[in-house]
């Protein structure tokens, strides 16, 4: 059972809940601290679509064969400032971490590092991976390709997957500059949320089976696909992203990306690419944190915009979500927690 | 004087014209032959915004005192897979495309590789930066932090350049794919020429002196700024870029970067980034293009949406336009044959 007091989780019960489940199915200790922890962090930043409500359908894409419990991601092939991993299928946050930390350590030889993932499958929110190159002290890119759910201009069907593009940047006083974010005008949960209330939505979200776009939420799930974030500017970010997370990295892309959470005994194959810069080779790391703290103190200190009480940085509101969350616990949404139960019926937990 | 037919100036006659222009200006030939192919490739791919308009001004930044016609980019600090370039205030397409140069080399040494320039101005078309990448085989990345003119969520003022990215990737059969985009919702050239029309805007274009969207095209130039392109997620590219060419490079960022073209006899110091990955490291080339081709013809074979001919990857339409101009002439428009003919005026060309 998960204990939930006045509609919160603390951070170590969540952690140790889902490590039991996947202690369960079948991973090492290492491996599931691993996972949980880039589950947990997530939804201590708010970001509950992409936190601990994906771990039960993760097992059950374990379960049936999508996942290998014991697989352990490897370098099949490097360079002084780049790798390719081979996922072997293990539990996407295990291979996404290991590959993240040989783009840090190639970075700290030479000054930038690239790495590569195949054999992969959803590895959660692309932010963790970026966050832990800023806890190094350098800037971390983070990007992966999905399954095609997105339409790009002139296109009638899904062509492209919302590829996220994640950052973080280490800076002196402040808390790192952070972005996460989906090359979607919006996440697609922010339509299935307007579909259950009844609400018509803008109509530079999605388009209908026909490719024309529509204010009818439903008409997502009935053929149709969202749309590239600002048009023609969306399409060509996701597609740098398709190109460097699925076609360099030797993973499948586009419509040969399946759905894991459908296809949950299919070898997914998705890619993930992994960017890193070390800035203290380049300069005093000293220096560059005062230089990002000096941009950061030109942007909050612009004047605000009418009903706008303050300029926030890219991630400032997730790190005080998280500040929050690890001192009273997080506030997981209802739906989290119904997945959460769900699973423990699952594992026994 | 330069040589208009019907309407098109053929590029042999644009790139004499402007090399004339540069040589008067005390430019070394060499450098003059480089800027001149940055410029007219831009006018080639119909860009004209960014293409031999952009000349006269930029001699103008160089007479002031602005840009420094003998000076050599030269290499500060480098590393076996990144390098700083002092620009020493050259034109800055010559600082660029060594810079470009400097990170193809190290990435085919190491399979990626970074440069950043500081003590710059205004570059052109990042693009051309790009497809030098391209020519040879890898995968290209060009940014520049430009002076601020665009507001971001919250703020009333200007407090981000419209940070163009761009990028250009090698395909087998197709043309390179190829894009150039600002990160503001569209060019202010567009707010502008609405102007002259009379014409209201879509208020995602532009905010007010206040920090108010605005549908008055007039505002922009009270004070008003450019918004950025799908709101938060347009900011946190661009901010991206801001910390990669400008904090990074150890260029000037947002407020102290000043208007080129205002501020003619200044020491803009902008920086650029240049980011190449080398897939022939990663992979045999004949996979990677074959990768790059499967993956067009996925995009070109998806069925069209009602009114589209056809769907075109990133670039397509700039290729198609330059296959033209190198045909039959470029169709200047009559706004940039003005600034080609007063910088004949000028130069006494």
């Amino acid at each position: 059972m998960l204990n939930v007091t006045n509609g919160k989780v603390s951070v170590s019960d969540l952690v140790a809940y889902c490590m039991r489940a996947m202690l369960k199915a079948g991973m090492r200790e290492e491996d599931a601290q691993t996972t949980a922890d880039v589950l947990v962090t997530s939804d201590t930043w708010g970001v509950y679509t992409h936190g601990t409500k994906q771990l039960r359908p993760l097992l059950i894409h374990m379960r049936d064969g999508g996942l290998d419990p014991l697989a352990n991601p490897q370098i099949i092939s490097e360079g002084s400032s780049w790798a390719h991993v081979d996922g072997h299928y293990a539990m996407p946050p295990v291979s996404a971490v290991m590959a993240m930390r040989t783009a840090i350590n190639k970075a700290h030889q030479s000054g930038i590092g690239f790495s590569g993932v195949y054999h992969s499958s959803h590895f959660g929110a692309a932010g963790y991976y970026a966050m832990l190159a800023a806890q190094s002290d350098m800037i971390g890119l983070a990007m992966t390709n999905v399954d095609p759910f997105m339409t790009v201009p002139g296109a009638k069907g899904r062509v492209l997957g919302t590829n996220p593009i994640t950052y973080a940047i280490p800076t002196g006083k402040a808390r790192p500059v952070f972005l996460d974010m989906a090359t979607s005008t919006v996440a697609a949960s922010k339509v299935f949320a307007a579909e259950t209330l009844g609400k018509p939505i803008p109509e530079t979200w999605i388009v209908d089976r026909d490719g024309k776009p529509s204010t009818d939420p439903s008409e997502l799930l009935k053929g149709g696909a969202m749309q590239p974030m600002a048009g023609y500017k969306g399409y060509g970010i996701a597609l740098l992203i398709e190109i460097l997370a699925g076609v360099l990295t030797g993973a499948a892309f586009t419509t040969d990306v399946k759905t894991w959470i459908i296809d949950t005994d299919a070898r997914i194959n998705q890619g993930h690419a992994f960017i890193v810069l070390d800035p203290q080779i380049m300069m005093p790391i000293d220096d560059f944190k005062a230089r990002m703290d000096e941009l950061v103190r030109r942007i909050h200190e612009t004047p605000t915009a009418p009903g706008a009480q303050r300029i926030y940085m890219p991630g400032e509101m997730e790190w005080e979500r998280r500040d929050d969350a690890l001192k009273t616990g997080i506030p997981l949404p209802e739906d989290v927690l119904l997945y959460l139960r769900d699973m423990g019926d699952d594992w026994d937990l």
